[in-house]
């Protein structure tokens, strides 16, 4: 891929080689009827996005580094990223795959069919395995009709519990056309003001901000929509401020704005940071309980505690949490503290260790707090029939499970 | 499942054991904020779809056996189906399921995620498996809002490139609302008419109808998505005749009678069906194609020939084409000229020998003419590993390859 991944899958060590696919980058074939796109592996996404563009269609998967990332890397991450709750995921979007397998021989799955029962559906192991099972040459993706309206909203709350009900009222008012739900906490917010010099997207103070994005193909409907679902919200007094933005320049600066976040957690100290999957009842408990749990180890909550901040912020709809706890050093006491604590909380709770970011070269210890041992059991099983020799990725993913 | 799959999948044979999942028809949890039902495999769809609407949501699948078929069968055999064109394959919306294993070994893979990027999704293989690796004895699935407003129109065409046109322009039109985009030739409408006995949708005849299903969540709006729509298609010049049928009973009339084409055919002969899926460029070339061979095989298009008919109809938003093969017996002359030919054709344009009704007893043998001997090795790769002792469903799909 475009070597943009933040797990440590792609980073070479020892007497390892990189593969660069900058060479594969051809669009093979367009399919402007059923609307599918099969791209080798190289291809950039934001280059696919905008070639796909033409034929009326988008890449229905976004990725903050989509100025450099490439399909394949994406598809062999599982990249999820900011319109999931609209496209869904890329186990259901690729078609088909070529990847070249460790023996070298071609394992030829490009197909371009949108059903096809004819056996074990192969390419999904493919698809997430972070190169340790073959290399992805060329893929063909199941395209989303490219929208005409776009608009977005910005609300503030005071409570946890809102986001939850207002996602559900979203769901059932803007159904159709919702493409994004995202939130981030007051720090989160602060921190983009005080280290990236954004002007916050709402002007007074919130607990809890949320971004909603709609998709459409009808402007005025789209309008409508939103502006009831806004007055349900208020009718359930769920929002204390709420900022429409319908102009394409000022939608960009929100966005921005959310995708910054990351970035300016890095700026303000040591991150710490943690791609998580929660079931809904249990989000907002984390960050209650990693706080409580960083207090009790007396590290946090004074002014000269060795942690600065613990903040959530991620894709709601797609129950995707980041959890930052900012430090003044990196590991040490920090790092022992919350690892493996953290993994053994959102495994008993079945979550997820890595939700998007994948295993890499970090998270495959901690699998085993959210996969039972017959679950690893099979994938190290998986591995050694693909890649007997294991000179795939070797020493990450599933080889530090 | 319900024993209610047509690819031989589910009949036992010789000593084989028969297994039922009549018992295991719990429904487990619906998270009403996530969207999301965790269910035992024995759950009639029919039943759990009306369980989940209590929450605001339906079951993302739909098939027109759903008040016999089972949640753990559509998922072992990969159902499609009627809206798989709105709501997606199940390798998409299927978040996690449980399985017993051949040796015993629970795969507990029941979480209820929508994103998880934490190692090989094992749970793919288990979907569309069709019981060969493991038994599915639960799910968790991702639903879909409920739709508010419900509308859908035939039309009648003289040309089957205008199909491929009027469904590039509802993707433009309807992008968010549609949900269901079938055709069928004039044969099909009128073995339905005859052998039904039910009134034909449209009242003049016409060499394909098309029905296109919308599912939104504002009448108004989805009204007049449909009429500029309809506007659109009458500019070009697309189709002969249309209906639109806004009624809840008559839109039930008219998917009767689509789901009646399989049973009417059935009633006027001998029927060999194939589910193919094929890319748009190939769709109609087939039934030329079969209709040619046929011909000068010398057992089609004479009065007394052994073939009486040669139709097609089918998923066309999903490339998914069954063809039927009326003839006067069974098998013999008929079946040695279609096959293995219309699988080899069928397979040398990149389409499937298997789309949705999977490789049951009868599809094994010609995955060949679709699949590498590479991807067809590895597939018996997987079936050794997870099932060495050959015991699951021991004479179909992979062991017929």
């Amino acid at each position: 891929g475009g070597n943009s991944g933040t797990g440590g899958g792609a980073i070479g060590e020892g007497n390892e080689v990189l593969l660069s696919m900058r060479g594969m980058k051809q669009v093979r074939e367009v399919d402007a009827v059923s609307g599918v796109v099969v791209a080798e592996a190289g291809c950039v996404l934001d280059d696919l996005d905008r070639h796909v563009q033409q034929f009326g269609y988008i890449v229905p998967v976004d990725l903050g580094s989509r100025s450099k990332c490439m399909i394949g890397g994406n598809v062999s991450t599982s990249a999820g990223g900011l319109r999931y709750l609209r496209y869904g995921s890329l186990h259901g979007t690729v078609l088909g795959l070529e990847a070249v397998l460790p023996d070298g021989r071609v394992l030829d799955l490009l197909f371009s069919l949108k059903k096809d029962a004819s056996g074990y559906d192969l390419k999904q192991l493919l698809i997430g395995a972070e190169g340790t099972l073959g290399v992805v040459t060329a893929v063909a993706i199941a395209l989303a009709p490219k929208p005409k309206s776009e608009q977005l909203v910005v609300l503030g709350m005071s409570a946890f519990a809102n986001i939850q009900r207002a996602f559900v009222l979203a769901r059932q008012s803007l159904g159709e056309i919702i493409s994004a739900f995202e939130f981030w906490e007051r720090r989160c917010n602060e921190l983009v003001v005080e280290y990236e010099q954004r002007p916050s997207p709402l002007p007074t103070p919130h607990d809890f901000c949320v971004l909603i994005e709609t998709r459409g193909s009808h402007m005025q409907h789209d309008m409508e929509k939103m502006d009831a679902f806004l007055d349900l919200l208020r009718a359930e007094g769920l929002i204390d401020n709420s900022r429409l933005v319908r102009d394409p320049d000022e939608m960009g600066c929100v966005w921005e704005f959310r995708q910054q976040m990351a970035t300016a957690h890095g700026k303000s100290g040591c991150m710490h940071v943690y791609d998580f999957s929660l079931p809904s009842k249990h989000q907002h408990d984390l960050v209650v309980a990693v706080k409580e749990h960083l207090t009790a180890a007396g590290i946090y909550g004074q002014p000269d505690s060795p942690v600065k901040d613990v903040t959530i912020f991620g894709h709601i709809g797609d129950d995707n949490i980041h959890l930052q706890v900012i430090a003044k050093e990196f590991g040490g006491v920090v790092e022992e503290t919350m690892e493996p604590w953290v993994y053994e909380w959102v495994g008993s709770r079945h979550g997820s260790v890595a939700a998007e970011h994948g295993l890499g070269k970090h998270k495959g210890e901690f699998l085993k707090y959210s996969k039972s041992p017959v679950v690893i059991d099979t994938m190290k099983a998986i591995k050694q029939l693909f890649d007997p020799n294991n000179i795939m990725n070797p020493d990450k993913h599933i080889s530090r499970a």
